[in-house]
């Protein structure tokens, strides 16, 4: 099984994708987390380029393949690997953070995006993705402090740095692009304390495994 | 006017192409010289990703994007304002490489590396392609001599150290590829004194000057 998260920036997917692994190994499950960019060797280089400060005179279509570039090689060395094993793998963003940002953020075309992200998928679209759901005035402001904190602005900000509009655009996005994807993007409520964001996921989780069988 | 050099490694593209630009700066062009990977500063990053020895883990998916992220960030920050400031661009490798190595050579769907490129590439497609061709076996041996002299082997040495079978598709490759587009690429005999090559592309690019006007 694969899980992915999605969210804008601070809205917990980091200490989320902890708490559900540690439920799921409760239950006997083997979890495998990693993350993009950077969840495989060349892509820890890429993720320099890809979020780093200095990085501004990178184009629209240079940072898409970039992406693309760096999921391709992580479901080949990474998730696949695991899946195969009978792993459940979580991964901390994957092919809708593209479609989101690089489409409705940049204005590339939503569907052109799918098809590209099929070349480096493959078949290994996600089973389930939960997206973490806050406003984006609530997200950046954590995701500032943390980045502060932990001195990584300029190493890893880009994101960040873009303005309010870029991430309420993203935000909304998302929202359009979990409801068109309904079947398989959950849509959790980012704005309450982590204990009760991990309890809805939980039981959300809970009710999709017995389905599984 | 943009125009490309391709063929496999050692068949003279560096000297060709400081020989093409002597040739048309005499006749008053101004002329810029560029190369791919590498003619961006994005682009150089991802050059010493794609070129080095210890890039044995990339997967053709990965490799691919990679190159379509260095032409991008190469046509919109380095092909496109000096075509579009009057210049004769002249680029060592493009498109064409990713269509023949990641197509003929890895295997992927040449139509489907078409169709990727255009997005890198937009309206920027070579006006004139000079394909320089020779056999793999005396290429290589070219190639192998420069590397080592220049000391470049661990660092720019990828596919110099493929098999000569890889080699030999590549080269087939190239020469299916031309026929195809035969409007737009020339195939120039690579297997003579450099002087020769020069004294065969300077004729053919005078005569498309002129159809020009």
């Amino acid at each position: 099984m694969f899980i992915t998260f999605e969210g804008i920036e601070g809205t917990g997917k980091t200490t989320q994708i902890k708490l559900l692994k540690a439920f799921l190994e409760e239950s006997g499950h083997t979890v495998d987390v990693t993350l993009e960019p950077g969840g495989s060797r060349i892509g820890r280089e890429l993720r320099k380029i890809l979020l780093n400060m200095e990085s501004t005179d990178i184009t629209g279509e240079c940072e898409l393949f970039l992406y693309l570039a760096d999921r391709a090689q992580h479901v080949s060395q990474v998730i696949r690997p695991a899946v195969e094993a009978g792993k459940i793998v979580i991964s901390d963003r994957f092919a809708d953070s593209t479609i989101v940002y690089q489409g409705y953020g940049r204005g590339l075309d939503p569907k052109l995006l799918r098809s590209l992200n099929d070349v480096a998928v493959g078949s290994h679209w996600p089973d389930l993705t939960i997206l973490l759901d806050i406003e984006p005035e609530v997200g950046l402001k954590r995701a500032m402090t943390r980045n502060l904190q932990e001195n990584k602005m300029q190493e890893e900000g880009r994101f960040e740095a873009e303005s309010l509009e870029f991430h309420n655009r993203i935000r909304e996005g998302y929202l359009t692009w979990a409801a068109l994807n309904h079947e398989r993007i959950i849509v959790v409520n980012a704005d309450q304390s982590p204990e009760k964001v991990s309890a809805e996921i939980n039981s959300k989780i809970t009710k999709i495994l017995k389905k599984h069988g």
